[in-house]
């Protein structure tokens, strides 16, 4: 029923859900019997993964911002070239958990390199390759950082780099995605990530379902 | 004498003798009282080489060509953010061996990515910050070649990697610095790097000492 292979990538912060919404979403899609693969960022194949593993190596302020910016874009091509397009050719829907708009909200926003010129090496890095629609996850930061300050005490450390970063980088990154899906509304929905998870699923279904023109599953 | 602090690169392929060039350009400078540094590329600083140890290792076809060109593009941001633009701040003189015309070179010219769109991805991640003076010494391939491998049979191992390239990709490397030179003549000065070394080094003399107004030394 879906002849046409699609590419979606989710954004959002702390606390949205984001990895069990992707996890809904891939489900419902087989569903239809479409399909799909999921992948995530940085990372998503060897050579993406190095680099990843390379950039995080080390002291948070061991990178000027831009060169952290090309060094994220230059794992980014790798998984594009790597994973994404190849999947597409094939046939296969491909759901990533991130993509570039991670790099214009921390690096443009949140780094102050500018989400403008953050897109532009994005567009020149990918050939203008983006995602067909692109998820952001929109939460009120108090509740974000909550939810997630109860995952990591349950699951991980709490030291976890996100904690020190603070309230108002986190506020930042969200005014960034914000400001991001003002300026591509074709391309963006954003969704709010309050409320329960179920809830949040068919929000973020009903945004898919039409843009891509499916029946309910 | 020299108020302004001034940075220039030297480009050229194998056998143009630019290490050498580089030295008796330094030593000229200096006998004028001008406070100069030598750097290279790909490294001149900790972070810089990092990131050039990463690119280099393993095979040469692991990355895609942009990725690549954008890992060389963010070790040449650390080189200048780190060595070159807190040296110029000092009123110090800055030569470099090899810059960004490398990459516009290598990776747009040579693997195909284009002149025009590594211009662009360098004056993005750089800021337009750029050299002002380009010095490309040019020589015949077959000369070009000729010297290098007399070089690399006194000094180092035959299997370098660039005799594994051949001469075509070597002429696309001399085409493409021929073009950007003629895109861009306020910066940029081919000079012919055959003969003898002090010969050669009159010629990049009288076009730093014209460009930068100096007395003779």
């Amino acid at each position: 029923m879906a002849s046409q292979s699609h590419f979606i990538s989710l954004e959002g912060g702390e606390g949205t859900g984001k990895s069990t919404q992707i996890i809904l979403l891939t489900e419902r899609l087989k569903k239809l019997g479409i399909d799909v693969i999921s992948t995530r960022e940085p990372g998503g194949c060897e050579s993406a993964e190095l680099i990843r593993d390379f950039v995080l190596t080390g002291d948070t302020d061991r990178w000027t911002p831009m060169t952290e910016a090309l060094l994220f874009t230059a794992a980014r091509k790798e998984h594009t070239q790597r994973v994404i397009i190849p999947a597409l050719s094939e046939g296969k829907w491909v759901i990533t958990d991130r993509y570039f708009d991670s790099t214009l909200a921390y690096q443009g926003g949140g780094h102050g390199l500018g989400i403008a010129k953050m897109r532009e090496l994005t567009r020149l890095a990918l050939d203008d390759f983006e995602p067909d629609l692109t998820i952001i996850l929109d939460i009120d930061i108090d509740i974000g950082l909550e939810r997630a300050g109860n995952r990591l005490t349950a699951t991980s450390s709490s030291e976890d780099r996100f904690e020190r970063m603070g309230t108002a980088f986190h506020q930042t990154l969200r005014k960034a995605m914000l400001t991001i899906a003002e300026r591509e509304p074709a391309r963006c929905r954003v969704i709010d990530a309050a409320g329960e998870v179920n809830d949040v699923h068919e929000r973020i279904w009903s945004a898919v379902s039409t843009r891509f023109e499916l029946p309910d599953a």
